[in-house]
């Protein structure tokens, strides 16, 4: 590229096409900002002030007493789940707003939920815990004896199987980050091991299967292979510091880290070791997929490597042409986020962003890149690689792989499970922002 | 110590006195408690099933749909701020509930709040920051400008400079640690650097001060010194990734880290450079403390290392003999949590506590102890060491620092700042949990 812009007495390098600027420039502490001259030729976010402040009427009054459990603004009411189409029966789903979020952790109260009967309303003094099956003793477990066991705390994503299943469709769908890639939440989990229960059950070797049951209308089950359970799956008590959400499976939640969101068993009350799997309607229909080939997607379990743009995203507006910060999330199944690219020109060149510290394995990460929009057209993508060295395909890599898309009426149908390619996101010289195909 | 205890074909190590467990035991994924005779040796958590499952109640019906934003079950009603009384008016507090938490992240439901006046019901499209005093060029921002700049996310404590406040009574006070030491709590926050803004505006050398209101009804005044705000100084928009709640500080907090959690002024509407502190109500009375020697604590700012143990705490009950995990928090504003040493003894003798990572500067840390109750009387503590080097204190070293303590009538009453002593929990031979002074 090495192309700069000056900026006041300061010269910040273009690292790619169309306005991205050095990462590094997030790490100057305003030193690319300073003098409003400066500011003011980046787009003149500052206003000198002319006049004192005005005593707002809530400076000169009392305000609200202290709620026992709080809850937003009033002036946030938009932060809220995006709801599907027959809430509580047979679809069940709430999306999480990341349009309107920061940071990695997903607040508790907008943590995406898919629930097929909706939330049960366990009594956790009478939820009981069963492991039995191909075991030497079969043993179940009160809250009060699980909560015994030695714990342990992790941030993680949890990302539904039929997440960003709206990209498949034929023509790119107007709607939020929310509706488009809403399945997908992060939150710091704290329970017990797993292992620690299989071990003191004994697991007869020949078991490689455990099927997960949960206390919900459907019982939901699904299969698990006993290995995943042996590494690092956990019985979560805890879900960001309080006991977990009604919606996500209170009292008790599988965590399989990684692995599809239907997985991650809510309200959990039985795992049944066994040498095969249930074939059960989340693993036979609704988390297998019929390709035109004739062959199937069957127990994929890895939600594998994606990222996308949060911050500018589809239905915002760009106020004016100056400098913006383009953020994101990206995360992977495959253990740590090892890289982020953006473009702003459609993917004709590429920079890095910068990642938020600390860089956690199986949770979101948080990217940043600094930009200078020039007023005109622009497609902003974002492109990630994990430690493994997976990257992020295309969209046509993918179909390529699968087969054709399909026309897609909105994000509630699901043509495609674990969809990860690459979000584009256009601009337009009037500011506003569009879903668009590269 | 040597002595180690035989927990079916196991060894665990013996650590230190009257049963703690070497840290190690955590880490095996289960194998110290394999076997249902090993597990029954260490207190008989697991218990064999005799009978199937009963299908409960919630097992047979649709449940709950999903809400726009989700809350706790009604289960867990407990999870609640503790409130002191004159809630809203003059010493408004409500208390973090610890002993009911787990991880490092306190939900953004019961995040401690002090309000002197209530929260201020601010709209964000009309709250203005202005930034003036001795700098070249006044600046007047607002939120849409503030939110342009470049945005950082980190996990912090923030800790009341009169939090453990009761623990300088003459005799322990029996409450839990809500009440006790409630008045702490840790986010991620996500929002600028308070150095980009005033290297816009231009700082006067001169001007080592700047003075930080907000626009709550008594529009709240700290004097912060300009050195801490070119540091690590940030305006926050997002707590756990939803804006900051209402009680703190929404639209706009500013984030001193480590410092006494007043100066981290709420509902920010002004950061006026002066070359001297305003000697605000705030500093000259409510964080300046009159010693009996004559000499005042004043301008004491970082919140000094600190640990207690969340878990058994004061108004638990312990079941019965067994193995349990002694889990508790230990922060400092001077970066990273170093080692915490766990006693059962009382303080004869001390071992290492596993600490949870990542170990964050500046954040919370958890830590946990395996533990082996023989069901004899017993003192836990805990002994927070940070990367500066600094012990938290016996509270007979802080009495000889600070003079004798008071008579304190309960939680409510601050006869002291800056209380970071170690904390004792007494556990009776029936398993009672108190407060009590070694």
């Amino acid at each position: 590229m090495g192309k700069s812009r000056d900026i006041g007495n300061i010269e910040i390098p273009q690292v790619a096409g169309n306005g991205l600027l050095d990462r590094r420039a997030l790490l100057t502490s305003g030193a690319v900002f300073a003098g409003t001259a400066a500011a003011a030729s980046i787009g003149g976010i500052a206003t000198a002030a002319a006049e004192p402040l005005a005593n707002d009427p809530w400076s000169t009054t009392i305000g609200a007493p202290i709620p026992p459990y709080s809850n937003p603004s009033k002036f946030e009411a938009k932060v809220a789940h995006l709801i599907a189409p027959n809430n509580g029966i047979g679809t069940g789903q709430a999306r999480t707003p990341h349009h309107l979020l920061d940071g990695i952790i997903t607040p508790n109260g907008v943590h995406f939920v898919v629930a097929r009967a909706g939330a049960p309303d366990i009594d956790p003094d009478k939820h009981r815990l069963l492991i039995h099956g191909m075991v030497k003793q079969p043993l179940i477990f009160s809250l009060n004896d699980l909560m015994r066991y030695p714990m342990e705390s992790h941030i993680r994503f949890v990302e539904c199987g039929g997440n960003s299943a709206g990209m498949w469709s034929k023509e790119p769908i107007q709607a939020n980050v929310q509706a488009l890639h809403g399945l997908l939440s992060c939150s710091e989990w704290t329970g017990i091991r797993v292992s620690t229960l299989l071990a003191e059950a004994g697991v007869d070797p020949k078991a490689t299967w455990a099927i997960a049951e949960g206390a919900d209308g459907v019982t939901m089950q699904r299969s698990i292979p006993t290995a995943k359970l042996m590494d690092d799956a956990m019985i979560v008590f805890y879900q960001n510091g309080e006991r977990i959400m009604p919606w996500n499976g209170y009292p008790i939640r599988l965590m399989v880290p990684g692995y599809e969101g239907n997985m991650n068993v809510k309200w959990l009350r039985r795992l049944k070791l066994t040498d095969e799997p249930a074939m059960a309607i989340n693993e036979s229909r609704q988390y297998t997929l019929l390709l035109e080939s004739g062959k199937a997607w069957r127990f994929y379990y890895p939600m594998e490597v994606k990222s996308f743009i949060t911050r500018p995203s589809p239905t915002m507006q760009m106020p004016a042409p100056g400098y913006y910060e383009i953020s994101g999330l990206a995360w992977s199944a495959h253990g740590r986020i090892d890289k982020v690219e953006v473009s702003a020109d459609g993917g004709k060149s590429w920079a890095l962003a910068a990642l938020q510290a600390p860089v956690l394995p199986k949770a979101l990460t948080r990217f940043r890149m600094p930009w200078n929009w020039s007023g005109a057209p622009a497609v902003v993508m974002s492109r990630a690689t994990d430690e493994g060295g997976n990257v992020q395909p295309t969209r046509q890599k993918l179909y390529a792989e699968r087969g054709e898309p399909r026309n897609t009426p909105n994000v509630n149908a699901f043509p495609m499970n674990h969809v990860n390619s690459i979000s584009s996101w256009g601009i337009a010289a009037n500011g506003a922002v569009t879903h668009v195909y590269v």
